[in-house]
């Protein structure tokens, strides 16, 4: 060991994932100051596949925030998704359905890059690479993330930590088990994904039911496509080489009158297990969590990065309330908060994983059920505002009944 | 045994409840004869308690039919339902939410008290008390129902039989397994239910989701109230007093500002199991299952008479043009067109009462989702309407994809 150095900061951020990037650019637009330590590099933050679709109030909050240029110029606003079934496709129109809103096709790797950037260019201290990360403190006055970097520890002193440092990381468990209660649902199957070098085979993103499992067309640009297929939770990668992945995908997607999928080199691929987990609650003492930290949902209503960004919001009104007047009660009231839309789109993710995949666990009844709800979301106009109406976001402050 | 006597009808139906009763009306007013058999008495048909609310589609079937003049006297019509939780009481506004249409309270017994004085007051033929029913040579040109009466042995011949004697009845057991299939699910709760002289507790019917299990509360009359708890399946009546049943209703439903529930005679009280199934196909040669006999939902959804009118609906018009024409495709087409639409209130009735129920089953993220689904579905407004487009009912032809 190299010694030790201590710095102090307002709010300590331990994960530069799009949480902790935007709360420290959110913090530094109130004049607030932070550092964020993440254990892997900048290469790797920059190129994680991850979530693609930002909601609207996703959009607004980052264009608001000075980040939207790239976005604006490279993202693809799409206005609906398909749903298919029993071979035909069915649409839901989103402006029509929800007074005008939309979503954005954007990488959250993009989101992340267009972060760094901001951050590094106003001056923001992210410290990348670090290791041994862990927090002190959140019951006292002053909490310290102590992590070591290149042979030498070090600390900072803050006044408020937030984890942001996703589901696996080292803040949740610092919490004492008797002060947090997990809410956990584990499915039965889990995604193959792709990240292929391909025209993408559906304008838009289309989730297709059929007899043979679930299926995914997605995409990343208007030459890269990102598709999945249903999978057993332990299926192993090598079971799937490149043509059995296509093939098996033409035949869950099928619908009349569609050309065949066009193929193209795969340049990613990777299973994705199926979650949906809630720890309530947010707080603990001087720790906030927020993102994939506190919460985990299943990708099928790409809600996770939007999540994160409503927490963010949250919580950097609580901090900038604090700092502004030394009034606690928003920061007390963070939690309760967030809680409230986090439940709403566990249930809308819950739902559409459900009514799409097929389990193991499903009765004939069941089936046949989920195909009646197929069947009545694709027909009802009230339903689908539903679909559409979380699709695109419901609005940031959705209460529960006090 | 005093001998056989053989009589002669073209359309047979088994069963004096409202699907064989309505369906014997209907066919009559297209000039087509029908003769139905009960094992039960005319006074047991005439009170026993079942279900008690009439969608707008039944109401207005019922009515088209002359069948009206007491219903439109008695009947109370009702603008929307109440769900509770959590303390609060949320109103789903049926008339603007559905582009102006209601249901109606008027018990089940009612519309079959209606159809009895209908049919015998046009001279139609109604077997009461009959035993040993049975059913023979549907796969053949003239099938026979033969039933018992007075010591005395009976057949009929007919060209058609409906099958409109309940769950447990003769007819769908007529057919062989194999060409049957079965679609099963079994709740693990029942209800217990109580009729009351006592003045109803809640102007509409209430639907009450509690930490200590579901509550309804429902009417028959400004005077007399039907009342409901959830109960475990094996539940023992006699564990229920009726001071027990009292204090446990008044605490499930309880919310802020609502007087304490008024007490007053139990006139019965009963345990009603809690069910999905539906038979497919819903027709095997000759026989035709309409209604019970066919499918039954668990009550929350309020749809089992309202399914049965809609089968008989489609039966009839079959049968007309066959009669009008020598045309069988209605008759072919019967059973698909009527599943399509018990496939959609199957799954109203299955996501109403696991909304509302609380099942030993759930996991604690469970319990959290039901929670926030209750939040969203009595917040969002095109939630409400998917509530208030089921509850009054779907249009009778509500096609599946093909």
């Amino acid at each position: 060991m190299l010694g030790m150095t201590t710095r102090r900061t307002q709010v300590g951020i331990v994960g530069a994932g799009p949480s902790g990037l935007l709360l420290s650019h959110l913090l530094a637009r109130q004049g607030i100051d932070s550092i964020v330590v993440e254990n892997r590099g900048r290469d790797y933050v920059e190129e994680r596949v991850r979530a693609g679709v930002l909601e609207q109030g996703t959009i607004d909050t980052l264009a608001e925030a000075g980040l939207g240029e790239r976005m604006m110029a490279e993202g693809l606003f799409h206005d609906g998704i398909e749903i298919r079934f029993d071979g035909q496709a069915h649409r839901i129109d989103f402006p029509s359905l929800t007074g005008g809103k939309r979503i954005m096709v954007y990488g959250q790797n993009e989101v992340v890059k267009d972060l760094i950037d901001a951050r590094l260019e106003a001056g923001g201290a992210i410290v990348f690479d670090v290791d041994d990360t862990a927090i002190e403190g959140i019951d006292g006055e002053s909490p310290t993330i102590r992590y070591g970097k290149d042979g030498a520890e070090h600390a900072i002193a803050c006044d408020y930590i937030a984890g942001c440092d996703g589901f696996h990381g080292i803040c949740r468990p610092s919490i004492s088990e008797a002060a947090l209660t997990g809410y956990d649902r584990v499915y039965p199957f889990a995604w193959l994904g792709v990240l292929a070098d391909s025209r993408p085979p559906s304008r838009e993103v289309a989730y297709c039911h059929s007899e043979r499992g679930f299926a995914l067309l997605s995409l990343r640009s208007p030459t890269v496509s990102r598709l999945y297929i249903q999978v057993a939770p332990d299926e192993d990668i090598a079971n799937w080489p490149d043509q059995r992945f296509w093939d098996e995908l033409q035949r869950r997607t099928a619908v009349e009158g569609a050309a065949p999928i066009e193929t193209g080199p795969i340049l990613h691929k990777g299973i994705t297990p199926m979650r949906s987990f809630v720890a309530e609650p947010m707080r603990n003492g001087r720790l906030f969590l927020a993102g994939d930290a506190a919460h985990i949902v299943p990708p099928t209503g790409a809600k996770g990065m939007n999540l994160a960004v409503a927490d963010i919001r949250f919580l950097t009104e609580a901090l900038a309330a604090f700092y502004r007047t030394g009034d606690t009660a928003g920061l007390d009231g963070y939690s309760a908060r967030a809680l409230r839309r986090v439940w709403k789109a566990q249930r809308f993710s819950w739902w559409m994983t459900t009514m799409l995949h097929l389990s193991p666990d499903d009765s004939p009844f069941d089936r046949r059920r989920q195909r009646a709800e197929l069947d009545y979301v694709t027909g009802s106009e009230a339903a689908m505002r539903t679909i559409a109406e979380n699709y695109v976001g419901l609005p940031f402050e959705t209460g529960l009944t006090p």
